[in-house]
C-alpha cells in the first residue's frame, strides 16, 4: 500500500516517476489562464488569514459546503469569523474524500505551508494557527507565492476597458515574474440588456477616447483598446459563450441592430445570435492580426438558483455543466474566420465531457502546418480540472490528434495556492505515458519521453504564445 | 487467477475486503425504490417455480434471449411450459458473458439457494429442479426471501387511487420489515389521451369521495390521496417523465387546459407542456409540505417496438435510452420550487451515461445547507444498473459532488430475488475507495472509511428518508 | 517492464494471451466492410513505393502532420518527391505517442515487412528503402498481401450504377480470395442538388436500361441493379447518413417531389427530408427481400474546412463527430419497417461514442429471435476504430446487450496494410475476456471462453453475412 499523497502520488510506475522527477517537476510554471487580481500583485498583498486566501472566492469549497449540509452563514456570511468559517470547511473535508478537494486542499497544505497532517474538525485549530503564522511574514506575501511556486508568466482576465494600471505598476516594480492581461470582451457581446449595454459603451468612450455614436465608431473603439492591451504585453484573448454563434448577417444588418440596442431598444432572440456572431468575427479577425491566440470556454448553464443570485450573486457556486449541440456552429464560426486567412491560433474548452471527442475531432479540420497545434483542445475546464477530467481530456485528445502538441495546464483560479494544479496535472499526464511504456505501448525511449513531457509541461506553451 | 466469484468477487484490493465485509455486508438493507407486487407480500407468496419468480416479468432476460435468437414462443408465448422456458434460459446464459445478467444469475442462485454452479444448458435441469424443490417449501416464501436478504424497508410503487390494502394488510399482519407506498402520479399527468384521462378522473374522484369537475376540485381530489399516503407511510413520491418539463403558464390557462381535456378535446402539445409543467410544480409543493423526498425518473423511449407493444404490451423489454438535452428545464424546474422556497428533497435519475456530469453539477445548485445532500444524484437506473453503470456514476458523484452523502442503491426491481443487487452495488463501492486507499489517493483511515462506507450502505438512506 | 509491441502486446494477463494466440490468431480473416479499389485487385497492382501504398489517400496520416505543422505541399503537394513526403511523415511519428497511427505504423511494418525499428527521421531512409525493395517484388502485389494477412473474404462499397467489371474480372481470375461488392446507393438520396441528381439518374438509366422519367421508374432501375448487385454476390449495403431520417409522408408526395426535384426544381428542406424518409424504407425493403444485411453509418460532420475542399476535395481529412440527437427517428425508422415485418438484419454505426449506450440499447428492442444477434451494434467507426473506442463499444455492448453476437471487425479501409487492424481489434478483445476471467468476474471455462473468442473473430460474421 502506498502512503497518502506520498512523493510518488499519482505516479504508478516507476517510468512515470522517472518522467516526473527528472522532467515534468523541474519545469517552471506558465500559467497562461488565470483569474488572479492584478491589484494583489501590484500591492503584494499580504493575506490576514487562511480564510481569506483559501475560502474568500472558493466557489468549489462552498458548493462542498452547502451539500455537506452547512448553513449559507458559515459560507458567505458576514456576520461568522474567519475562524468560523475555516472550522466548518475542516468539518466539510473529511467528506470530500474522492473529490479534487481533498486532493487540492492537502497538497496545497503541503506544497505552501510544508504541513502533512489530514484536515479535519479536530486538527483544524492547529492547521489554522501554522498557517496565519506564516501568512503574517513577508515569505507569504502573495509574490513570494508565487516564486515559491515557480512561476515564469501569469495571464490574467481583463475587461477591455480595464486602464490595466496594476499590470503596469507591477511591471515597472520590477518583479520578475511576467503578469500579462488577457482581452476578454464580454461585455461588448452583452446586447441582451439594452441598459447596461450603453452604460459599458460610455465607459469603452471614455478609456479609448472614441466618441461612440455607431457600429464602426465601437470598432474602432475596441481596436484602440486591444491595441493597448497589446503595448501591455497580451497574448491571449478570452470569450466566455453559451454556445458557438455562426448565424449569417450582413454589416448593414449588424449596424442597424448596434443602432437599436445602443439606442435603449431591446432586441429580438435573432438579432442577439446575429450580432454576436458579427462581433466574434470582429474579435477573432482583430486577434488573428496581433498574433495572439484566442481561447473559447463555452457550454456552462450560469446562474441556476435565482435565489441566491439575488443574494449573494454571480460567480458564487451555482453554476452548472450545459448540455449543447454546438459543433455545427463551432465548424460554421472556425471555417469562417479560416476561409478570410484570418483564424489565429485557438483553444477550445469544452465544459461537458461528452464534447470531448467532438473537440478532439473539430481542432483537427482546421489544422492548416503554420504552427505546430495551432488549434488547441482546452486543458480540462472548471467542473472537469480535476484527474478523471484531465485524463478524459488527455485521452480523446490522444487518440484523435497530437498530444505531444497540447499547450497543458493553466489553473484558471483566483487563487494564489492554486499553483499545485500545475503539480497534479503534470503527475497524470507522467502516470499516462509511463502506463503506456511499462505495458508495452510505447517504447522505453526515455529522451523522446522526456522531451514531450517537458514541452507539455512548459515549452509547448511558451512557444506557442510567444512568451 | 482470483475464483469466479468467490468472497472477493469485485474487491480488487485487501482494504477493499476489509471495508465489504467488516463495514458493507454488516448492514441491513433499505430498498427506497422498487416494484415489488404488494399483494405477493401481503398473501406471503410461495413461488410455484423457478421460471414463476425469475423469468416472470423479468424483461432483461427477455431482452438477451430475443438477442440470442429464442423465439417469443419460449419467452413470453402462453403456449410454453416453465420448463422450456427455464432450458432456454439456461441456454442462453453463456451467451451473457461480460453482461451484468451473468453476474446476476450466479448470485441469486448462490445467495438464495445456495448453489455455486455455473447456470447452462448442461446444468439446467439440476439447477431448476433444486430450486423448484426449496421454492416448494415455507422457507422459500415471499417474506422469507425478504428476511434471508436482512430486509428492513422497501418502498413500493403506487398509484394515487390505489386502495393501499395490501400495505395495510401487510403492515397489520405484524410483518418486521416495513413495505411503505410511493406516490406516482403519472396517470394525473397524462392527458395526451383524453378518454383515459378522464375514466382516471373518474377513478380519482371515487376513491377520493371528491367530486370532480374543474381543475381545483383534481387537486383537492389529490391532496387527500396525498394524505392518505402520508398515513399509510409514505415518504417518497416517483415522476417518470421524458423530459424534464418547465414552460410558462398561468392559473387561468391550467383550468382552462383542465377543462377541455376533461371535456374530451384533444390537447394541443403546447398545452400538453404547460399541463405537465403545472403538476409538477404542484407535486413538488405537496411533496415539500410533507418532507418527502420526490424522485424524478426521465430520459427512456419507451415501445419502440410498436409490433410487439399490439401483441405483449408494455414493459415488456422494448424500451432504450435516449438523448434529450433538458438541463435547462431541468434548471429551470427546480429553482421554481426553490424560489418558492418549496424544494423539497429530490432524486434526479438519468438513463443516459451522457447526462451523469450534468446532473452532478445540477445536483449542486440547490443545495442549501438544510438537510445533507438534499439533492441527490440518483443511482445506476435501468440499464445503467450494472457494474460499469455504478462506477460512472459513482466517479462522476465523486469528483463533481459528495459521494460520502450519496443515499445508495436500491433494486427498482419486480422480483424476491434481486436483493443481492445492495451486494453487488456495496462490492462495488467498497472497491473504489479500497483502489484508492491503496493508491496513495486517500489516507488509510479505517475508522473514517468504514464510517463512509455504512453510511453510504445504509445509514444516509435511513437518515434522509427518515425511515 | 513489457518490451514495445512484443508478441503479447495489449494482451495484459496470461488468459488473454492464450485466447489470442490460441484461437483469436488462427481465425482467417473476413473484412465485410472497406474501401478498396476493386481495379487494384483485379489487376493485382504492385505498388511503386512506401508512400503510395501507405499515405496516398491515408486522411488519418494527413490530419497529423497538419497539426504536426507539415506544410501542405509534403502532404497532398504535387510537386513533391514521395521520399519528400515519407520523410515528413517519419518526423512526425515520434509526436504521435498515444495516437493509434504510432500503433498502425509500427504494426504494419513488423506484420507486412517483418520490421521491427521504430520509425522516425532517423530511421526514415533504412525503412523507406527495405519497404520499397520489398513492394517492388510480386510477393508484395495487392493479392498477395491479402494472402499474407489470410484474408478470406472482403467487402468492397460500391455505387449502384457500377458495372463491377472489376469484380467479376477478379472472380473469373480464380482469384481465391472472395471480393464481393456492397450496395452503397448515397446519390440516389441525394436530392439536395437537382443538377447532380438529374445527371445520376440518367447515369442510371443508361446502366440498368430502364428509361426514367417517374419515381416508379427509378424505383424499377434501382430493383434492376439490385439483383444485378445480388448476382454478383452482394450481401450488405451500406448508407452515409448524417441522421437518421423518419418523417411521415405518402406515396403521392414522394412521387411529387421526385418530379419536382428531377425537373431541376430545388426542394425545399421539408421535401428533402420526406424523400429521404422514403429511400430508406424503399432500400431496406430490397435488403430485407434478398436476406442481405443493412448498415448505416451517421453522425459526421463533413468538409468542415471550405477553404480546403475547395483546393483539394471531400475525403482528405476535414470531417469530424458531429452532435446529433437522432434516437427518436432511428427508432421510427426501424419500427416503420418492423411494423411491415421487412426489417432486414442491420448494423448501427456511430460516430460519437456518447451514443454508444443509445444504440446499445436501440439494437435489443428489434431482436426478434430469428437470427442471432439479428441487430448490431457496428464496431468503432472511424475515429472510433482505436483501442479506447473499441473497447468503450465492446463494453457497452457487453453490458447492454450480447457481445458473445457480436460480428466484430471491419477496416473499412482504402489501403491494403490495413489488415492489421483485425490482429488489434483480438488482441484487445481477449484482453478484455482475459481480464475478467482473472479478476475473477467470468469463470475459467477456456472451452467455452475459446469459442466465443472465434465466433467474434471469425465464425459470427461468417454465418450471419452467409459468406
Amino acid at each position: 500500500m502506498k502512503a497518502f499523497m506520498n512523493e510518488n502520488f499519482l505516479l504508478e510506475t516507476q517510468t512515470a516517476q522517472d518522467l516526473y522527477h527528472n522532467h515534468a517537476a523541474k519545469m517552471p510554471v506558465i500559467d497562461y489562464h488565470c483569474h488572479l487580481i492584478p491589484q494583489m500583485v501590484a500591492d503584494d498583498h499580504q493575506f490576514r488569514s487562511l480564510t481569506e486566501i483559501w475560502l474568500g472566492g472558493d466557489h468549489y469549497k462552498w458548493r462542498a459546503m452547502r451539500t455537506n449540509g452547512i448553513d449559507e452563514r458559515y459560507i458567505t456570511g458576514p456576520d461568522t469569523s474567519d475562524w468560523e468559517k475555516f472550522q466548518k470547511w475542516a468539518e466539510t473535508v473529511p467528506y470530500t474524500m474522492r473529490n479534487p478537494l481533498y486532493h487540492w486542499t492537502h497538497l496545497e497544505l503541503k506544497t505552501a505551508f510544508g504541513i502533512d497532517k489530514v484536515l479535519n474538525g479536530s486538527t483544524a485549530q492547529d492547521i489554522y494557527d501554522e498557517c496565519n503564522e506564516k501568512l503574517n511574514t513577508p515569505e507569504y506575501s502573495a509574490r513570494n507565492i508565487m516564486r515559491r511556486y515557480r512561476v515564469e508568466v501569469v495571464c490574467t482576465t481583463d475587461d477591455p476597458i480595464d486602464s490595466l494600471e496594476h499590470h503596469i505598476r507591477t511591471r515597472e516594480s520590477g518583479f520578475e515574474i511576467k503578469m500579462l492581461p488577457t482581452w476578454r470582451p464580454d461585455k461588448a457581446m452583452a446586447v441582451e440588456d439594452p441598459v447596461a449595454f450603453r452604460a459599458y459603451m460610455e465607459k469603452l468612450s471614455e478609456v479609448s477616447g472614441v466618441t461612440i455614436s455607431t457600429y464602426d465608431d465601437m470598432v474602432d473603439a475596441l481596436r484602440k483598446r486591444h491595441d493597448f492591451f497589446a503595448e501591455n504585453g497580451c497574448k491571449l484573448s478570452d470569450h466566455g459563450i453559451e454556445e458557438f454563434y455562426a448565424e449569417d448577417y450582413t454589416d448593414e444588418e449588424i449596424k442597424t441592430i448596434f443602432n437599436k440596442v445602443y439606442g435603449g431598444t431591446p432586441l429580438t432572440r435573432e438579432e442577439i445570435l446575429k450580432y454576436k456572431s458579427a462581433m466574434l468575427v470582429l474579435f477573432g479577425e482583430m486577434d488573428y492580426e496581433k498574433g495572439w491566440a484566442q481561447q473559447f470556454h463555452y457550454g456552462a448553464i450560469r446562474n441556476n438558483n435565482s435565489k441566491m443570485f439575488k443574494l449573494i450573486g454571480a460567480d458564487t457556486g451555482f453554476d452548472s455543466i450545459g448540455e449543447f449541440n454546438t459543433a455545427k456552429a463551432m465548424s460554421k464560426f472556425l471555417d469562417r474566420l479560416n476561409s478570410r486567412d484570418k483564424l489565429a491560433k485557438t483553444i477550445l474548452y469544452n465544459l461537458n465531457p461528452c464534447a470531448n471527442e467532438v473537440i478532439a475531432t473539430m481542432v483537427g479540420n482546421f489544422q492548416d502546418g503554420t504552427v505546430p497545434g495551432k488549434i488547441q483542445f482546452g486543458s480540462g475546464w472548471w467542473f472537469l480540472d480535476q484527474k478523471d477530467g484531465m485524463q478524459k481530456q488527455m485521452n480523446a485528445l490522444s487518440v484523435l490528434g497530437l498530444l505531444s502538441r497540447f499547450v497543458g495546464m493553466l489553473t484558471d483560479s483566483r487563487s494564489f495556492l492554486s499553483y499545485p494544479r500545475h503539480e497534479y496535472f503534470r503527475r497524470t499526464l507522467c502516470n499516462l505515458y509511463g502506463t503506456d511504456v511499462e505495458n508495452g505501448e510505447l517504447p522505453d525511449d526515455r529522451a523522446l519521453l522526456g522531451e514531450t513531457i517537458e514541452n507539455i509541461s512548459y515549452y509547448n506553451a511558451k512557444e506557442y504564445f510567444g512568451f
